[in-house]
This record gives structure tokens, C-alpha cells and sequence, in this order.
């Protein structure tokens, strides 16, 4: 499957023809935001941006996709205008791998309501999996401390889903993937041990070390719970590691991938360091997630790498981030969504987001949403509770939103994984650490300029019933 | 992204590596099974085959693939023989929609070693997702009986694995999607109806409806909870379908999105039958999945559409499928895969799995497996209780596992969605009540015949610690 304007939901063509026939010439403002942190959270991390930049550039129908829809019931004058079709239209977002907060703009587009309408699906559909699955790797990342993370959950991921899964969790902090795709496109360090399979596919436990040390002596890991860990497993591959060492070479490491892993890895440990073999190193596996992690540090079992699939690429126990994209303006007049759920309403008009930051460069714990045109803000209110509000004179004020595509071209450099987790990891060092515990996190500030707050008020009251 | 055959986790590289340059004629069967059903069931539908045959028909390294892995330590003996990499196995496998149950092979792969291990990735990661994603279809469509169901997930997917949700959605049960690019490759049903945006781009809600109605008069659905669904929305959806009747039309539908579903869908069926519009249908969407479908279904709620996202498309809440690889024979040999936990112990040799089928047509209950070289069996035992055996003389015995590739080559024909679909409808209609219900299913029994239970008992005394 290539992604082609026909990576989209029905709907969107339907209203799309409607538009069509009705008013070509709609200008819309559409924001993509989110209602609440994934996993119990304080906070998730963007991501995905790039990817939906670059498919975004190239995104036009293919001649099967025409001949599909003049099939489905479509006007042949709106066949031909889908023929042309390319997304011309102008978006304002969020840096990828920043740390972002519940209902502000993540992302603005503003196109064309045609065009805003038939990117919506592609656009939810690749930031919301890459969001998710980023958040997680950077919780799991916040357990494992500074030891070494390995993404090795492609045979367990939604299909295809799995490439983006490797790129989110790069940018979330994992040091390597065991997925040889996607780290050869996105340029992330590969790695990986071996199976059981191989050694059982020897008579004997030991000649398949053996065998396997000689021929992959570099980064070389041994599977040791093949039959037993500590009488079997272990005891050879300490010999080999000797008989590497008299070849002048060093085993890299062990790999534990069931039983008690805290037990076993102690174990493990102290019978490889009465060998002499304090470099080996232990890395462990099975069934992982950023509570395992942090329970094993605190038995302080001797891990060095964590090999993590399932709950990582499946973003597990939420495995859905629920980012939305709403209307916000209309040829210049502003629009909300109403809910019975007064959380659920959305904000109009175009906007920017600013960013509070203390005078130690750490982020206070406020963004602030303002019309886009009011410029820097002297304060901000709680969307709903009329007895707060927070004087915003003292902070740097950061403005979150920048111009990234402009009449459907990228107007700012094309980022590398590399680059985004690097910034990724320092936006995270400017998060106080309250936000960054799993259990009852501090909730993130996000405020509305006055203004804004008057021009959703009007529009509700507008909308009563 | 393309499927080249460096969609596979390096470790299968490195492994192979290995056994280019130490045993590059191993002959080895995979097994791939399950050990527990999923969403707490009594079966799965197996789902994925065509896509996986396809693929494995196309499995090559491309140019930038080698030159990557050149770059990352593989030797260019090895190098070369990746050039020319394909896979020359042959697979036996279950039928791709059948009903299937844990601890059996569904599907073996008998091959050159390194051939068999280059491509476990790609199957285990195709195969399990869409056996998840089917048999949570056949969940929903068991809770939603003969009514309409839509797969309206994709922005919510795991990116571009929403492209393979789909298809097993259809597969499970599911009788139209809104995923375009899905539809128009496997000939899915297409479906959708209009966004909260349509409406919101109006200053007008009853504009929006007439706009719509006239340029989609056909299978047209109105969304009726933008502002307020019964005091605003249908009063003017109705006005719409009178419209539409004096131009001799009929409107289709009207949806709910948000609100107490079961409420708001009992006040618009009163208010649509008042207005004498007995044919319009009413479509629900918002975060439905089985259980609140058979809640509706349980209030009595006049639906007639269901339109279910997230709750499908990540299969929750299991969000994976724990389908396995493991190696049964080798060169002829027998081999396990030992573990601490009883059940999660392999089965030796090549095997045939019969099920039982009694007088009615209907499944018994009971999958035997045995030795691929036994035929058929007279009696089957429980894999560890040797108190339990079930006599299997009086059943029709139909051998589940059929040779679809052959050297690398299809030798059965290609199945379409629709077929699928159908074939898997029949074998859940042959599989009894009791296995299907939600709280603690039947449990549907799989047993090995003597000599294999013989032969791995043999394997488990010899790797005994």
C-alpha cells in the first residue's frame, strides 16, 4: 500500500463534493489538539510531523483512485478537480518531540476547507499513533534511568504501524530498534540478540554459542533460557566468553527472556563477576513496560539493557491517543464545537500558544492561548472557573506555534530522528518532575487570554438551547 | 514505505548470518500458534494469509537495503546471498477466515533455515495483528446481530496498519468501512456520512442539511448532535426528508454522535415515525465496541447503523495478539521449546490438526493433533492431564491444515475479502453457542494423539535440569 489522497475516510470526499458544488472558495481554520494526557499522564510528546509534512508535499490521487470514485457516485467536475488536487494550504504547529498539554493547538492548518477536509484522516491517523507511542517510550525512559533501551516490538505491532512505532519510540527515548526498516529510512541504530529457535536448532546448547560467537563476535549476546538459565544457559556462556577473551575478543552480554528477571539477574551478575566477566553485561526482556522497569530498579536488580516490544509499539494499556481536529474559523468567522461536556468545546479562531518559562529556564507549568493576532498576553483565566487567573508579567513568554508549510511547501529544514529526540529529551529536562510521575501527576496549566475566553463565551451563548 | 524483505528484526539477519556461514542447508518447520484467546474468548479468527502469501511472493532485499546492511557488519558472501534472496518454502496453513483456538498450529512453514527465520517478522506481524482485529469484528457483529455495521476507525489506527484493520474488519464481520484506500484495494463496501465541521461551516444548520441532501441525495445521513440533537438537529433533519420526498428522495439516515445513545435513540425513531418517516434509518457512533452495542441492543434502542472507530481498529482492550514461531523440526529432528510454564511448552515434528465435526455439521469441540505422518487418529489425549482422552471414532475428522505455497509459489487460488468473509461467517455459524458467548466461554478443546504426546514427553525427560 502507498499512501495516496485516497488514505482518507468517505466522508471527507462526500463533504468534499458538497463543498464543491456549494462554496469552492471556503477558507478554514482547523486545529488539532487533545483532551486528555494518555496513560494516566501529565503530559504527551508531538510527534509525527515530519512524516505527515513529507506525505503531505506528495499527497495526490492515483489513477486507480479516480477510476474507484467516478465508480462510487462523484461528479466527473469534481473527478477532475481531484485529479489536480494537492494540498496548497498553510500550517502552524508545534516543534516534534515537544512535550505538549490537553486541550491547546498542537497544530493549526489553515487551506482551503476542500483540502483541510480530505488531509484531516492522514493527519490524526499519523500524529495520534506517533504521539502515543512517543509518550510511552519517554515514561518508559523516565524508569529505566540512563541504562540502554531496545524497541524490539515489530512482530507484535498493528502491521505497517510498526515502522512508525520504531520512529516514535526513537524520539521518545529508546537508544535502538530491532526493526531493520525503519532504521535504515529513519536513520536509528539497529540492533539485536538472536532467538531461541537458534539454539535449538543445534543438538547442543553450547556449540550454538559457539558457533555464533565466532561468526558474530562484535555486539555478541548470548540467549542463555533456552533450557535452564542458571545450570545450563549461563555456565556456557561464561565458558565462551573465556574462549573469546583467549581470542583476544569480549562478550557483549547476556539476555534473560523469562522467569523472575530481578532473581535471575542478580544470579546472573554474581556468577558472571566471580568469572571475572564484570564488562558482561545483562540485558533482559519479556513482556515489559515502565512499571516492570521501575519495580526491577527498585529490587536493584543488575540490568543494563531493556529490550521492550508489546506494550511499547502498542501503546498499551491506551493503544489510541485521542487527538482531534476541529473547525475554529470560517472565512475569517469563528467557530465551536458544543458538548454537553463542557471540557469537550472547542476554542475559535485562529491562535498562538505561549509557553511560560521561570527564570531557571524550566517551564512553570502554563501555556497560555490567545487569539493569533493579540500578540503576547499580560494574563491568562481558566477556561471555566471565572475565580482563577495567573498573572503572566514575571515569565519569558515561549510562542509554541511556528509557520511550517506554506502554500503546501515546508518553509523550515526537515528534521532527523536524531535531532528530535535530542530536542525531545531537553524539553523533558525543562518539565518539573512533578508532571513526570505516573501516579497523580500535577496537572499542566493551560489558560486563555481574556479575549479569547469573551469570543468563545458569545459563541456558546449564540448556540444555547 | 514498501515491504522489501528488510521489514524484519536484525537479529533474523544475524542469526542467518550465522547459518550462511556454519549450516547453510538446515532444514527447518515453524510452527506459528497462540496460547490464550483473545478479549478473554473462545476462539480467534484467523486472518492475514492472503497478504502474507502475497508478500512472501515478493520478498527481496532492495538495493538500499544491502547497502545498509554492508554498512552495519554482514559479510559480502553473505551479502551476495541476499542479493538474490527469495522464499523457496513451502506453507501449510489453515484457512485464512476459519475459526481457531489455542495451542494447535494454525500454519507451518517448512523451509531452509535462514529462509524460515528472514521471514518470521513479517508473518508474525501481518497474522497477528489481523487475527486480532477479525475477531474482535466477530465480537461486535455477534453483540449487533443482523444490523448494519461500519468501520469508521482509521484516524485512530496504528497508522498505516488502519490499512490492514480494515480488511479484517470485514473479514470478522463488518459490512462497510470509511477507509477509502482499504475499499478500493479489497473491494470493502465504502460508507460515511458527514463531520461536525460540514455542519459547523454554516452559519446555517438547516443550510448544511439542504446543501447536503441536494448534492448527496443518495445513502444521505444527516449528523444531527451539533448544537442540540432533538431540539435542533432532527427538527430539521425531518424538514430535509420532506424536502427530499417532494423531490421524490428519500433520505437514508440521521446519526448520533455524543449523549445517552439508548435515550436519544428512542426519542428520534418516536419523532421520525410521528413525521411519517418510518424508512429513515438511525446510525450511532461514539466509542462503541460489543459491550455497549449489546447494553443498546439489551435497552431496546431502534439502531439500525453502527459506526464503531477505536475500540476496533486497536483491538481493545488486548491492543496485541500473542501468535508465536517456533521451531518443531530440524533437519529431520524433533525440537521443543522448553519454559517453567507448562502450556507455554512447543510441540515437536510436522503435524495435521483434525477437527471434529458431529452428526449435525456443527463442531464438537475438540481439535486433534497429531504427527503430520499418522493420518487419521483414533483417539486423542489432553496434552498434560493423563486422566482425560477422548475417543474420536464417532466424529467426521476434517484435517484443517492445506498446502497453499509450494516452493515459494502459491498453489491455491486467491480469495477475495467477500469470500473470506462469507467462509468465516459459515465456520462461526458451526461453532456452538457456548464458545462464542462473552463471560467465560466454553473451552474448546485441543488434545494430541499418543505418539506425539510420546514424543515431546521423550524431548521434555531429555533437556530435563
Amino acid at each position: 500500500m502507498q499512501i495516496t489522497a485516497a488514505y482518507t475516510d468517505l466522508y471527507q470526499l462526500t463533504m468534499a463534493q458538497v463543498y464543491f458544488n456549494t462554496k469552492p472558495d471556503g477558507k478554514a481554520v482547523f486545529d488539532y489538539y487533545y483532551r486528555s494526557n494518555p496513560f494516566k499522564g501529565g503530559y504527551a510528546i508531538f510527534t509525527g510531523l515530519e512524516d505527515v509534512l513529507n506525505i503531505l508535499e506528495n499527497f495526490k490521487f492515483s489513477a486507480s483512485d479516480l477510476k474507484y470514485l467516478e465508480q462510487h457516485g462523484f461528479e466527473q467536475a469534481f473527478l477532475d478537480y481531484l485529479k489536480d488536487f494537492k494540498f496548497n494550504g498553510t500550517i502552524n504547529s508545534s516543534k516534534e518531540g515537544d512535550v505538549v498539554f490537553p486541550n491547546r493547538p498542537i497544530l493549526q492548518v489553515e487551506a482551503n476547507i476542500i483540502e483541510a477536509q480530505i488531509i484531516e484522516t492522514v493527519l490524526l491517523n499519523i500524529l495520534n499513533f506517533q504521539t502515543l507511542i512517543a509518550t510511552k517510550a519517554s515514561r518508559i525512559r523516565y524508569s529505566a534511568q540512563n541504562e540502554t533501551l531496545l524497541d524490539m516490538g515489530l512482530r507484535r505491532a498493528h502491521a505497517t504501524g510498526g515502522y512508525y512505532a520504531s520512529r516514535a519510540a526513537a524520539i521518545g527515548g529508546f537508544d535502538a530498534t530491532s526493526n531493520v526498516i525503519a532504521a535504515e529510512d529513519y536513520g536509528i541504530p539497529s540492533s539485536g540478540t538472536m532467538a531461541h529457535s537458534f539454539i535449538q536448532s543445534y543438538e547442543d546448547e553450547l556449540k550454538a554459542f559457539q558457533d555464533f560467537a565466532q561468526h558474530r563476535p562484535k555486539n555478541c549476546v548470548l540467549l542463555i533460557d533456552t533450557y535452564n538459565t542458571l545450570k545450563s544457559g549461563l555456565p556456557k556462556a561464561i565458558q565462551v566468553a573465556k574462549e573469546m577473551e583467549s581470542r583476544g575478543e569480549q562478550l557483549m552480554g547476556v539476555r534473560l527472556d523469562s522467569g523472575d528477571l530481578a532473581y535471575l539477574a542478580k544470579k546472573t551478575r554474581k556468577m558472571l563477576d566471580e568469572a571475572n566477566l564484570q564488562y558482561v553485561k545483562i540485558v533482559v526482556s519479556n513482556q515489559l513496560d515502565e512499571y516492570v522497569i521501575k519495580s526491577l530498579k527498585e529490587q536493584g536488580a543488575p540490568i543494563d539493557i531493556y529490550g521492550v516490544g508489546t506494550n511499547l509499539v502498542t501503546g498499551k494499556p491506551d493503544a489510541s491517543f485521542g487527538g482531534v481536529y476541529k473547525l475554529s474559523e470560517y472565512n475569517g468567522a469563528p467557530r465551536i464545537k458544543l458538548s454537553e461536556n463542557l471540557i469537550k468545546v472547542s476554542l475559535p479562531y485562529k491562535k498562538q500558544v505561549y509557553r511560560m518559562i521561570d527564570e531557571n529556564g524550566k517551564f512553570y507549568g502554563a501555556d497560555a492561548v490567545g487569539l493569533f493576532k493579540e500578540g503576547t498576553l499580560d494574563e491568562m483565566v481558566h477556561p471555566f472557573d471565572i475565580n482563577k487567573s495567573l498573572n503572566l508579567e514575571r515569565f519569558t513568554h515561549e510562542p509554541l506555534l511556528e509557520k511550517v508549510m506554506e502554500n503546501g511547501k515546508r518553509i523550515t529544514p526537515s528534521r532527523t530522528v536524531t535531532e528530535i529526540a535530542a530536542y525531545s529529551k531537553s524539553r523533558l529536562e525543562q518539565l518539573p518532575l512533578e508532571y513526570k510521575r505516573f501516579q497523580n501527576p500535577h496537572i499542566y496549566k493551560v489558560g486563555l487570554s481574556n479575549t479569547l475566553k469573551q469570543e468563545r463565551d458569545e459563541l456558546l451563548k449564540k448556540h444555547k438551547y
